[in-house]
């Protein structure tokens, strides 16, 4: 039994260091990132079991993006080797107000996005899963990719699994147009849709006063059976505020919201999404909010996609951990 | 004749960068930090003598350590020496808002956790000597430690040094029951008691609506000649604001509060102490505080327990510095 | 045909990382910084051609100089090799509140305070030149190099040269009187004025209620035909506002304020002048405002003197930027 | 079914950089280290599966340990964790001729030195297992220590493992007398030897003029299956030779020697032990040895404990990889 | 007037430190590298002239490799921008007896592979130079890059150029067939060709028992001027032997053989063809064979492809530099 | 009582890591070196006592001067502190064969170059000491630090004390003439000379076919009650030999030749003095020969000028201590 399965791309990550410009660097971090990955990573850190899928060519690069995954617990057993292909990269320019930091996407022909119909034996991979969650970046990546990713929706359904989807629209992948009318079919498959205002409004065209209002017209309009937004506020670079609220059955939930300082906010709404499903699959939805915001938060505070943070800590904010060193 | 003389463990300091959990750190920074030694440290600083004593093992982290006083200009010619002992060490990571910043200690059986009576002349030590200065985690290493710490108060009475004592509770170290049983009779030997409204709480119960209150209290519960209590505020990890007041024969003396951008809050407390030792041995208790408030502040802005400021840096902000580069 | 020539001093610039004292570092970052270097390689980033005009020692610090020059795309052809003299170096600490950012320069008998009069043939290397651009650092290096600098100042009049000038008032250099003296018959060669009220008040006294009368005040005195000034706020060392505003033929302009979270202020004002420079010379003064104040903020957020912004991230800004992560 | 279960203590591993003293280092790499999870790591590289047994604290420095097991694809799920005890460290610094590369261990006391019978189900660990090893670093840790190895031992032998064994020789943690005394027994249970001469002469005083011999004497006194022997060469600390033997019902397997350039010799033992194994379990013995050899020269030139070698690279090294840049 | 032009790939670098294997990094150290743009780099670094040209993307890695062809003195002006192309990227992995040192591409669909014919104006490019110089890799990248370098070739001999040539065979771009098939006709058009005996055999076929004879036969057999062949000797990973002969009209040139310890032998053969092509230029064939060999000598004792010597350097090898520290 | 009193500069030195080139650096290490420190530190480390005598300026690099000799044990109360001069810096780079190691002097206008006759009281600082010594570098400096070398070396006479002298030949900062004719004078005062064969060939044209001549030649003409002579051989510039001989009332003493690795040989012959007076006013000559060859060999296997090395392990090596690791 798993309790989580997770299907897309993870990159080589490298980012400068010290607020250096990519242009001017002379040495750059190295470490890994994509959005299900960090799913999965996220799901086990808290305690639950989790697999991820994808297709990684079978040189160094691919072999760190699967032991890092290792590393967090993850089952990487279904990875499906490739001798040709590349690994994706990304490359991080950590921002300053009034600076927005930024991502330089290497991801074209990257073994993933080669991947084909029929390569992973999904009816096996999800026979006992509870959750599957996939997000709008993989079937991005390519057609094909976007055939797997249907053919691994499908299988859900078929076996009986949950299934949760982030929007996660990323303009450089792909037009709106065609990730709606990509996904739009994809949506009678989902259960849980995590997402942001921004990205309904360019998927799904959705422009409501109140992000209340565009959850209640997501669960109306797709049939989900839980719609969440997380929320990030932007007074600068450095500091942000951060929230998310739930919406089912005609019930609202929401919870604090988290003063950061930011030190990396990338994988935000993908911690968001672990903590979530971890507090969902474990008690309810109430609990998936608070879980997923308090997690989403800590992650903020240090380097890289993943989260190094603890259940214990997670727990600690949602009991109000001061601002007093600990020791 | 050395004016002051500090007693306590210093442990070596291992610490990722770029705010990184120690979890996912691939290297450390190494220094040293312990409070008894930062005292000692800051005040050579600044430009009176100081000896710090303490027990380390005789290997290249003891040797380190010992290095590492020198290099203040601290003497270590009283240190003891032990072959088989270890190092203590900790472990710290940075925090940023809702995460605190957080200590793993790594200190026990370390060298000076096994002192025992007798392995110093403290007679000899505490001769030539204007003032000894301890705080609350030297007693609480052991309990031949704690006998340590008191054959050292009250040899410094007996010598006719003056005495000053920081509570510093550590509640990985002891309970605050054992904390008050222990430190309650060494209060007799004190003159200047430095210490935090939470700690006399922790340690002695006081409770009171004021910080004034509770120096007052302290002053005449124990007879205290002075007692000085520094203020933290922490509107977030990375923006504190600190002062301190002090109270002696019914005066209180307080100063500016200082807004802090922290680099590293460790060592705040034990620069005051070394600011106001020296503002208070050259001229008296409102130069003191003054000091103490100036050169903590100055040192939570670089990294490490000790604090690399000048005397004339101290007195430019004294005079109000301002924020412009200076070149 | 060259767009812009500079002319002055760029030494090695060594920093201790993470706000480590200088005192204290294990090791430092190497770059390069000196104001007319930065103004010249900020044109040509911006997509102009520039020449920058010094003398540097024949030796690893000094190619390294002539080297990162290059980098920029700057023109080094007119650089003077000496044999014997020394590279200048300055080191910087990176403040944080109350510490504010320091320097320490290691700049006497650097090469280029030993220049001589007729060692540049300033009228070959200004023939084809649209402007010539120094600072009042230049003249304060030694009585040679003020001979030097009236030299080019003369000699671009003559050629029909446009000149810019910034005050640059560097007290560790000279006196207020010196540099009034020595600077004040400079004047009569400049057209474009680039200062601050800070430098106005120390090299000509000028005291007014309002940074907009100092303008006024300075185009009367001395007839400049454009005079512009940089206004830092200082709310905090690692949260400052910036603007700026120029005056020509009765006319003010002004721009938006920035709020800047600082990494790197240093250099702020020479990447003004270098985007202002670019507005200025490709359509005129509200475009030079505008683009020298984007450009200046753009700069702060990064490390070095140097700014490795692109004309498009400048009109990003222009256009209201925001910031979110762009990917 | 897993084909290798190792037990054994794992460290933290600092070690400065660039052949730094441990004394003057002002940063130190991170990473792990211990014979019996090198075992493991070695065996999974190759692309059989193994378990690590160990008990590790609760903390991130036992989480890292975990962790870093798990990265190299090692089963993790036996592991006991334990609330208070600390994570056994140590300190490398690479040597260069004359002075030998040094180890300074700091591991009394660790979470596993406190294991206790019992504590381990060796039954079910090892019911599927086909191989267990573990070495003689294991029972040195404590006497309760002791007595779990001799536990799994026991237990290996009921369920019909096979067992090997490395001598490995700590002088630091125990004498040469308690040392025989203790191990002698567990000499039952054991089919295959791994050892060096020198050790087999410390533990059980073996001293032959050849080291065939010594093979032949040990395999004959206690009846092993198989014994195998390393054999390093010091010309000089940066350059080692390194080949082995092993011997078997009457007949000796040996190998090329290899010209190792030395960059990390830690680990070399166990990585023969590893290669070792993989060759064994899926050949036999004379592949055993000739992997062992390769996938242990080619761990001695890279830094760690750790193996990043491949498969494929030991194969090339068999067939006679050149030393031209590959590309 | 330039001196040389040349014409290929330069690919971002990227080289785990300190030996790691690049699937355990954490930090890369960032360069540049491509055999045709050191070229051009190492005769600046002589004191000729020289022109890269080159097709890269117009995004901060294009500019990387534009900034630090222009640092070395490079004309970058005839590189032609791509808007949607990426950077070709290779990690380098060092290496130590017995294993070698590792190249790992990932350059498929870089910018300059999608060069078209027609994109550059040779004849503009080339009309004032002296020499023109590519090498073997540039036809490997693509079917119209090699369209592209037959363009070069053709219209240097058309404008009275000299032709260089490194026949560079890279068994992961292209097969020795299609090597041969491609290249032959492009013989026609070189002056010179700096080769290797290994490199001749796999495209050419030419197996003689001596270099001499090959160096003979290649003359013959397509009518070059000159000949040139480099020599590694591979004693072990970190040392090394190195000569190069030449032939010319029935003359052999010889030198010296140079004991290198190999710091990065990265790049070794293109500084041969730059210290070669300024000795060619400058005086002759004699003095091309002993500058090209000391040039390459000391190019590999630092770190990356570029070679940071001085000309200065270079004649004190001549002279017999002796190993002693210079100060 | 002090045992050893030294006098002499002290720089501040700069290292590219990783065998860079110092052109092609971003980092620098940063350490201190000079030759009568290195010797006051080394002697100390054997445990004697030692003060250095030198002439700083009070800033930053001051200071950390200081420090970092108090860091070693070093008395640094006789240390002249100047208001406006600078420090002096140096920069090495790292070599490997064919190319030596490099040192780029920036030491022009240093504090103690400019330091004067009657600054140091030196009756009173060698009142209690019983030897003083200097190096040929300290009268380079400049005309007054000669009279003052003079000074020191009358006084240490009339007070009685040991004087020792190296006369490290430096031909950047003064000439073979100078040399002889300045510390021709000193030699009378001169008790123990160390020395190379070079550099008496160099001072003092003293040229033999073989050392031992030289030694006897240097105590006749001097009439010095000791000479010692260093002998480094160069096979490679990662691999020397080294040893040294001693002469005294007609007997030599010598000692075992050290195979070194060598990691930095830079304070070879400045560790070998501190050696050398730690066994000689310990014990006397031969001790003097072997302790200083030991310590010295050690010194060069690490990083930096200063030795790190103990007194356990010279007395190890002398033991003849092995090359495999201690653990």
């Amino acid at each position: 039994m798993v309790d989580v399965v997770t299907f897309g791309e993870t990159m080589i990550r490298l980012a400068p260091p010290d607020f250096e410009r990519l242009e001017q660097a002379s040495t750059l971090k190295v470490t890994i990132g994509g959005s299900e990955l960090t799913v999965a990573a996220g799901v086990c850190r808290l305690g639950l079991s989790a697999a991820w899928v994808s297709r990684l060519p079978d040189n160094p690069l691919g072999r760190m993006v699967r032991n890092k995954a290792r590393e967090q617990g993850v089952d990487t057993s279904y990875i499906v080797w490739s001798d040709g292909d590349r690994m994706g990269l990304y490359f991080v320019e950590y921002g300053a107000s009034p600076r927005a930091s930024k991502v330089l996407y290497d991801r074209a022909n990257s073994a993933i996005s080669r991947i084909k119909p029929g390569e992973i034996d999904w009816a096996r991979v999800l026979s006992d899963a509870r959750l599957f969650h996939t997000s709008g970046i993989t079937p991005a990546l390519s057609d094909s990719a976007a055939l797997v990713t249907e053919e691994a929706l499908k299988t859900a359904k078929e076996v009986g699994c949950l299934v949760s989807y982030d929007l996660n629209y990323r303009a450089k992948l792909w037009s709106q147009e065609k990730a709606r009318e990509v996904q739009t079919p994809f949506m009678n498959y989902v259960d849980i849709l995590l997402t942001t205002e921004e990205d309904t409004k360019r998927v799904f065209g959705i422009v409501r006063e109140d992000y209340k209002q565009v959850a209640v017209e997501l669960a109306e309009k797709f049939g989900f059976k839980v719609v969440t937004i997380t929320l990030r506020g932007n007074p600068s670079i450095w500091r942000n505020t951060w929230t998310a609220i739930a919406y089912a059955d005609g019930t609202f939930y929401d919870d604090v919201t988290y003063e950061i300082e930011v030190v990396d906010r990338v994988g935000g709404g993908d911690n968001y999404t672990a903590g979530f499903l971890y507090g969902y699959l474990t008690e309810g939805l109430a609990k998936g909010v608070r879980y997923g915001n308090a997690f989403s938060a800590l992650k903020q505070t240090s380097w890289g996609d993943l989260n190094w943070s603890t259940l214990e800590e997670v727990e600690a904010q949602l009991k109000g951990a001061g601002l007093r060193i600990s020791r």
